[in-house]
């Protein structure tokens, strides 16, 4: 009943624009480094220990020793899940044969670590399986099932293997029969086996997990005290996590009544993507009417310039309304990747352009910017200005660090952002019965369900046209226009093309030979913050295309905060330089430096002298060392 | 050996002006509710139970029950003992016999809950008589005691009476010889005895206060390590202080080699204070100069422009250099009233003007508005931007209140606000021998030890005319010049004086009749911070004399956020209205009002209408109702 879903895993092939060049280094560098991660092979890195966690929960299934036994987060086994995700992604366009077995000899481990009843979790199994399902507040079991389903999905999608599925439908058997046969109460207290149940369903066609990722969802906030008993009732803990706290884990009502996005965002938006799923699978509209209220409380109010969400890095949460610090954001990697999920979702249930505008948004700015650009290191919070000796040094600046970190001990964000970008033709393309979809702009290679096979051509987002060639089949297009491209054109081989626009997408009808180029444009832009935001006051962030660009130390004499832009200027964009940044256009706008007049506070205006900034794309500030960072520039 | 020194309590006799207003609302109005406080008789007000404590201590010392034992903070002595300093302040000028009965009985209630070897704390006392002494970094016993030592001199110095000199004179021998004739190792957690002892010193000119302030000052950071292995040789804590956060209690290295303010900002000053006292009582030119680079790192990069200090509310302390925030600020009312006694005593080995304005600057914004205008409300924290909805509600906000409470649990700022207008003619007028010093401008009658008798005539802070007539005697003056005034002139008895001006102040010589008139300049202005503050590019603070100004949103349409004020503008002053705010005078600045264009980010500029925004003085804030409230405006 989706108005339109995701294409299949297999349905992409990217070609080498950008997102091609995104996909070969996650599958040259990050694939293989976040493996060496996993089984502790990289020095000077935090460890892992997860593959060692399944072998000794093996272990420990058998009655062995179980050697150095658990080390980790609570949701350890979450890496691994991410890790296979993305190679199985990454094996749909790039086959490897040594990649597939590397998977397959972790997958096994992973089957021999899974109990007689089905449970699967290495922390549970190795420290104390009497703890099983007693802690859903903190114990992440659910979490890691979900993640290892979505893995197991993936998998199989790519290489039709169905040994991880098998295990995880087991997994759900046994799930289900906890929560459903047997009635164990309550809900997770991290979303995410929601959305994953959704995916399990739809690759087993099992309806177990339909029913239970309605009943998780369902569930949820009905009983609004369920984690105080629960903490009541076992004399164990992880955190110490606050079950009053309501907001954090999204359980002080029922879904269908939430109207503020609220607690950590990575489970907000998780759930959220759950939700979403499930109202288009089934079409039901209360559902569907709750998401929607969350994405504009969300999207109207609570979200960065960059697709960043949860502003606030205490319970890496959703503050209120309008509170958008820069300077101290938390804007977890993770959390905008959930925030894609969402927004694909929300498209699934219904085609408008804004939800489009949002995934690329998140995509290009906070999701790339949380990883290095040769792959290597990640931003896990992601500000919007970084002033060296105050970010990562201030106490409530100690989570904005100035350059990304190796690894970290909560490894989450990485191996997400490597899964996202592998599967990113999902969340560019989707189809229903006769129609294509083309929600971003990927080069590369697309075949549909309606028989057309598609190939997309563009320098995205550094190029504004975007030419589909229409190799074979014929059907009808919908092409989305983003909102933030004030001019725009769609030809139809080389003239003006017969299209129908609604909510966001031109809609037409081309067949095999034909050539739809969809013309953006490319000016660069000013944005400005509603007058509701309180630290964006006199403002302007500086964008093109889908690109919000920042303005670095390094290209600006060392100091950013000290730079006003001029009002209503036109900003000069650069060639694009292929030796800057891994190919980027620098953007030269008219501003003026303030000087010192003395002092901390002085009785007279600063003087001011005229001169150039340079910006350069967010996604890719951090990457020349420590600088000066600013994204919302004061204007003069 | 201080080049000059503040003038006795009793020297001083406020008038009918804005400092005489404050002390009658002291005396008439925050004297007797704080002691209705103490007692516990004010209804719906956080329970003190200090002076029942006081009682349950004698108790515990005759082997008696204690009743309800202790209750409150560790520190909840002091609370008695800050009012009794702001009772004996008041009664210096305001004889009142009932009042003066009431610090009796309380003098007689304290001096029962002292032990026979001098020990004098309830918390202690009446818990765990073992373990004094034992907890340095949490227990507060040095602070206590320092406060009552404050309140004894102060009471001595009012009445004559003895009685709790004596009593603190036993305290003070006690300690010494706990920590020197004793031997115990350590400095006091919250740094308060060190400035007690030495106006203990000069009350009574016992030399084992001075020896002991000086002690407690050289011995602090010493040992880096001293409060770990505290914790080390405790088996219990008041709060599970991190004894390795040195900066926190500034033990992180000798005081003498200090060099940035760090740490729990009202700790901070208050050692500060007592550095400086130490170093012009005794001509230590080495402590004066890790005085004077602690005042520069506060003053010149650590300091709001309300005289605001420590600018986080995490360990309610200093952050780093330029690291102001104005919402999440936390700037507490006692660390500018510590920042007011450490000017006053860099003024003892230094006359600078730059010391009075920082005073004037901490007393006519941040510590005015700490307390409601109405004496019965007071704010710990004071930021500088207030948004109801996010200020109080966002995690990072939490501290931040829009309205002040009645009363806190942690009640330091209430009595520390009381003590400090009451004895405001100690900061504003100083003298040595031959030279009457007039530091800040308070409407009143002065006797100066040379002998001259000056009434000082003035409206100020809403008057730039401060007349003095020299009643009798003759003598030098030395009157300070603020530095925010550009113009200003020194008239004798209508015509030019003949004055020397050093380091912000003007020296002349005045006999018997004479009038000395000083004009300062009354227009208003907007001042700029220095560029290397990240918050503010960008923005102007208006200021009118010593007063820094806010705009609320009940003057300016509900809404202050969407406010530009146009640059290089006049700002109109308006007549002084009596009836509004206790009396003030509002300015109009020409601004313009941003409005919505459509959605939390929008590609175009904001619209922009022109308005006229009105300002009130910061210290008048948040007095009617809950408002939107931003000092630092943007520049249009």
């Amino acid at each position: 009943m989706k108005v339109q879903r995701q294409i299949p895993q297999n349905a992409f092939t990217a070609g080498n624009g950008f997102i091609g060049r995104y996909r070969r280094l996650v599958k040259d560098v990050v694939i293989p480094y976040q493996y060496g991660v996993l089984e502790d092979s990289i020095p000077d890195t935090e460890k892992s220990h997860v593959i060692a966690n399944f072998i000794n929960a093996g272990k420990a299934l058998r009655g062995e020793d179980t050697g150095d036994g658990f080390y980790g987060m609570v949701f350890q086994d979450s890496d691994a899940a991410k890790w296979i995700e993305a190679a199985a992604y990454s094996l749909a366009s790039y086959p490897d044969k040594e990649l597939e077995n590397t998977v397959d000899r972790l997958i096994d481990i992973i089957a021999d670590a899974q109990d007689e009843d089905g449970y699967l979790n290495t922390y549970f199994t190795v420290k104390d399986r009497e703890k099983r399902w007693t802690n859903l507040l903190e114990g992440h079991e659910l979490y890691c099932a979900g993640h290892m389903m979505e893995a197991a999905c993936a998998y199989y999608e790519a290489t039709g293997k169905k040994k991880l599925l098998d295990v995880m439908l087991k997994n759900a058997e046994h799930i289900y029969n906890v929560f459903i046969r047997d009635g164990h109460k309550g809900a997770p207290g991290h979303p995410e086996v929601e959305l994953a149940l959704m995916k399990m369903y739809r690759a087993s066609g099992d309806k177990r997990c339909l029913e239970l990722a309605r009943h998780f969802i369902d569930t949820r906030g009905t009983d609004p005290d369920y984690y105080i008993n629960e903490v009541k009732s076992r004399d164990w803990t992880v955190w110490g996590n606050n079950p009053h706290d309501r907001d954090y884990q999204q359980s002080g009502k029922p879904v269908r009544e939430q109207t503020d996005a609220t607690g950590h965002a990575v489970r907000a938006v998780y759930l959220y993507t759950g939700m979403a799923d499930l109202a288009s699978e089934t079409g039901d509209k209360e559902l569907f009417a709750a998401c929607r209220r969350l994405w504009e409380s969300i999207t109207r109010r609570r979200m960065y310039v960059t697709g960043g969400i949860g502003s606030t890095v205490i319970g890496e949460a959703f503050s209120v309304d309008y509170d958008l610090p820069s300077d101290t954001a938390y804007a977890e990697t993770c959390a905008s990747i959930g925030l894609m999920f969402f927004a694909s979702r929300m498209l699934e249930n219904d085609v408008d352009g804004e939800y489009g505008d949002v995934m690329e948004r998140a995509f290009y700015n906070t999701v790339l910017a949380g990883m290095q650009l040769d792959g290597k290191r990640f931003f896990y919070v992601n500000p919007l200005e970084v002033i060296p000796g105050i970010s990562g040094v201030s106490p409530t600046h100690r989570h904005d660090l100035t350059v990304r970190p190796k690894w970290y001990a909560c490894a989450c964000c990485p191996p997400n952002a490597a899964r996202l970008i592998s599967s990113l033709g999902k969340y560019a393309y989707g189809e229903s019965g006769d129609t294509a979809y083309c929600h971003l702009y990927a080069d590369g290679a697309v075949s549909f369900e309606n028989g057309m096979k598609i190939t997309c051509e563009t320098e995205y987002p550094y190029g504004f046209d975007i030419t589909y060639k229409i190799e074979s089949g014929s059907g009808k297009m919908a092409v989305r226009i983003p909102a933030w491209s004030e001019k725009y054109s769609v030809e139809l081989n080389g003239t003006a093309a017969d299209i129908e626009v609604r909510k966001g997408y031109a809609y037409l009808d081309a067949k095999s030979g034909d050539v739809v180029t969809l013309r953006l444009d490319g000016t660069p832009y000013f944005v400005h913050a509603s007058p509701k935001v309180p630290e964006l006051t006199g403002r302007t962030a500086l964008c093109r295309g889908p690109l919000v660009y920042c303005f670095e130390g390094v290209d600006n004499g060392g100091d950013v905060i000290s730079i006003g832009i001029k009002r209503n200027c036109t900003a000069e964009v650069s060639d694009y330089d292929s030796g800057l940044l891994n190919g980027t256009v620098k953007i030269a706008v008219p501003a003026v430096r303030f000087g010192e007049s003395g002092g901390l506070y002085c009785n007279s205006p600063l003087p001011e002298t005229d001169c150039t900034a340079y910006a350069v794309p967010y996604y890719t500030w951090g990457n020349r060392g420590e600088n000066r960072m600013r994204v919302w520039m004061t204007e003069r």
